[in-house]
């Protein structure tokens, strides 16, 4: 803030909120402001003796449309005018979602503004910006399969999220080793699968997480993976009379049989198990807002698993046990998981996201999956830019996880390195822009955390990522580096335990510390 | 707990302790009693109906001496027997240290015992442990210059030390970045290099935490780094008129004269310097506890800095400026402020610890350090064990601290790579005893940590580093796993956000995730 004549400097005290649009949207531009409040005063104490004037906050959407899903239109514009007196701000837009990333702006715009001993907060005298984003999908991935997590840490990361306009929680909510999501048609995926009856999201939770995210501008993106990555909350089938729905569950020694402890894959040969699967969709249908996309996993099936399973064998009636048998197996349980799916929701145009695997290489992809039911979730390294290429030209829409650079987990097990905030920031997402790449995710896989060190592993690393699906700039992390150090803080203020990018001098003295860290 | 019989309910409303020992120890066992009941109540709700038996805690400490320092008798022998309707556990130990030891290790023997619905606390019926540490230096490293940290941040790591009988803090208080020390002689120190006032340890906050390190039985080991890693804190002499205490301050760019920004390094040529060191070694004399050990730091000294410096070039008087001459000067230093510490203790037989440097390689050591009054902190990968060995040679006592294990700080910056607690396990110290081996410390450094996300990159690791220092197992971590996740548990119960090791169901089925993560 180099000249004083553009700052003007706000009464917190006076505040006002006008709401311009058609009905229905109160309960959300409310609940947006109640907010956007808490985090103001989450500011240094306001002493200020200098002259301060009102904020008149004018709210326009023109839709009062309350669901979001992969076509919400998130633009708006905000101008900030001082004149007579009064700090007027206008946000116009034409969904709500679009307001509050205004309301988001001109939070990131009323700055903490010091004067010898007085502290005062100012904004500029004059703004405006018209904005939108570059990419529609911009997600993070929280894995609540390896590690519960609480519904109050899921808020504390949808609050993350709204400071940083992404706008999809992937929320991989099963895995082999739990699966604590309440069905009340099917009891048993809990009982069986559940940590205990703490680790279980009750379905007013779910419901009571579902309107948080929208409030913050966040779509949830359930997963449920199959066929692999599922094995405890399966055990019940035989017991049911319905056969085994999974087969290796908790197999040893399981590194025969999976990739990581404990084993399971479902079982594709039983056909009861995609009767399970639509009361499975039905209960996704009646709890979750129908948002039109869907994620079913799909990564990572063990041939082995299968390859050592009688009743599979059995199955496949003498076909010789190669890859491509498996993977027409592979084939034929996604196209009837699919069909159950679309049984449950009575329509067949959700688009499906999958994880890329073997079954998404382009020289077999086309036989297994339709390019116009399925997205394909890429987490190939960066290097690995042809893949991308191919499953584009093939019509395919993406959404890209780049592994060596967006897998959030990376750097604390085998290999793998960390990635700081900076080589987040720096993911090219790709060469050019292409409209079939429908966005990014960072992914927080659930291995090696849990409620008490989830924050600093996401935060504010996931903080770079939406900089990079938001406005995809040519400049360098080096450039956006004050900007950055400012988003901690935003996050921290939110309660966030997000991690330390250096020493608080460097964050102080702006310019000094370049080429450092 | 394979076998019932060895196991007997404790009521943990008919919990009886009595002190058997010495006056003057009552406030010590009093606190660390009511430690150990805090403790106690973390566990899971109680709703016991089987038959249990009260526990009565005999403590019988030798001596009443309340003073920690390097040769402290930690040793104890608790024994627990059942008998007559009574659980009788007896802790016997030189000190109240090892009494403190004592109560942590009857702690870790009680544990939850379910029973169908029933959650009951249960112990074993009988034991016996006569135990000691392998070292007497056990110690973690906390950094408090580059980035602040709270009393109660520090406070929560003093119980989580306690909790993993390690007995030292080193406290590195200030760096170039930050002077956060309260030093009343001196108010300059944090007028200059506190980032601001509530980024200061006032002397009620030192008298605070050092009673509270006490009752947890760990000594602090005060650092104030020099000649190098001093700046901010030190810009006052000209306007004092004593001259430069220090130069380079903050100078750009950086590179050319520091490792790190920002720049510093304190003045050698000015004799008032050595005034003001005493001034604040008085300081230390006064408020903390004399252990017989002080750090002085000495680690980087970066010559550019003192050699493009005209005051310091002047001093010089044509001695060719070679990296002799400067260790030659930095001796000069270091004898100096020696004198100045012994002026102030009024004593000579303080032990000075130093990091390894330039002026600790074997070659010149004896030239500027007497093996007398040193201690070398090494901080050499593994593979530089030569250099320890050299050092025990010239009857050097030294700390071990190995950077490619031990370093917390390392895998978020450069090339520098993540321990995991296997690896911090298994750091080997040494390849065999030798007394000159004081113990080790696993260091934190502070760049990339505050309060918000110092725990778990400290925890659990640091409590793996404590069992190698307790009592160097040759076991392996793979043997230790499932003792190590019940120990991650407790340091969460006392409210530190430790990194979590493994999936829930690892941790729940124990020995089927053999050779994961």
């Amino acid at each position: 803030m180099a000249s004083l004549k553009n700052i003007v400097r706000i009464n917190p005290n006076k505040i006002e909120i006008k709401l311009n649009g058609p009905p229905g949207t109160d309960h959300f531009i409310a609940d947006n402001i109640l907010h956007f409040s808490k985090k103001l005063k989450k500011e240094e104490p306001y002493n200020c003796t200098e002259k301060v004037y009102p904020l008149k906050i004018i709210l326009t959407p023109k839709s009062n449309n309350p669901h979001l899903d992969l076509n919400t239109n998130e633009s708006y514009t905000l101008e900030i005018i001082y004149e007579d007196d009064t700090i007027t701000a206008s946000i116009n837009a034409y969904s709500i979602f679009g307001i509050r990333h205004g309301l988001e702006t001109l939070f990131q715009l009323i700055i903490p503004y010091e004067d010898g001993n007085q502290k005062c907060i100012a904004t500029l005298s004059y703004v405006y910006i018209s904005d939108k984003p570059v990419y529609k999908h911009r997600g993070l991935l929280l894995d609540t399969g390896r590690n519960f997590l609480s519904v109050d840490t899921i808020k504390r990361h949808l609050d993350g999220m709204a400071a940083s306009k992404l706008n999809v929680l992937h929320w991989h909510i099963t895995d082999s080793q739990s699966f604590p999501l309440e069905v009340g048609r099917l009891p048993n995926m809990t009982k069986y699968g559940a940590y205990s009856e703490k680790h279980i999201y009750s379905e007013s939770a779910i419901k009571d997480l579902l309107q948080y995210a929208n409030r913050r501008g966040v779509r949830i993106l359930p997963e449920i993976d199959a066929p692999s990555h599922a094995g405890n909350g399966w055990q019940w089938g035989e017991e049911a009379g319905l056969g085994n729905l999974a087969v290796c569950i908790n197999r040893q020694p399981w590194r025969s049989f999976c990739i990581q402890p404990p084993c399971g894959q479902l079982n594709p040969t039983n056909q009861n198990l995609y009767s399970v699967l639509k009361d499975l969709y039905s209960h996704m249908r009646d709890h979750f807002p129908d948002t039109g996309m869907f994620h079913m996993g799909g990564d990572e099936v063990f041939i082995p698993c299968w390859n050592s399973t009688q009743e599979i064998i059995d199955y496949l009636r003498g076909k010789p046990l190669t890859t491509e048998t498996f993977l027409d197996l592979w084939g034929e349980f996604q196209r009837k998981a699919l069909a159950a799916y679309d049984r449950a929701f009575e329509h067949e145009d959700t688009s499906i996201v999958v994880w890329t695997s073997h079954i998404t290489q382009p020289e077999v992809i086309r036989k297994y999956l339709s390019n116009e039911r399925y997205i394909i979730q890429t987490w190939v390294p960066e290097s690995n830019i042809n893949l991308i290429t191919e499953l584009l030209k093939l019509e395919y829409r993406v959404i890209i996880s780049t592994k060596d650079k967006w897998y959030l987990d990376h750097g604390f097990w085998g290999s793998t390195l960390y990635y700081n905030w900076k080589t987040v920031y720096e993911n090219k997402m790709y060469k050019y822009n292409h409209e079939g790449i429908l966005g990014g995710e960072v992914c927080m896989w659930g291995e090696l955390v849990d409620d008490n060190n989830i924050d600093s592993r996401v935060w504010p690393r996931a903080a770079a990522a939406a900089e990079r699906l938001w406005s995809n700039p040519r400049s360098t992390a080096e450039f956006a580096q004050y900007r950055f150090f400012a988003q901690r803080k935003r996050l921290v203020d939110l309660g966030i335990h997000a991690e330390a990018l250096t020493p608080k001098w460097c964050v102080d003295s702006q310019g000094e510390c370049k080429t450092y860290l």
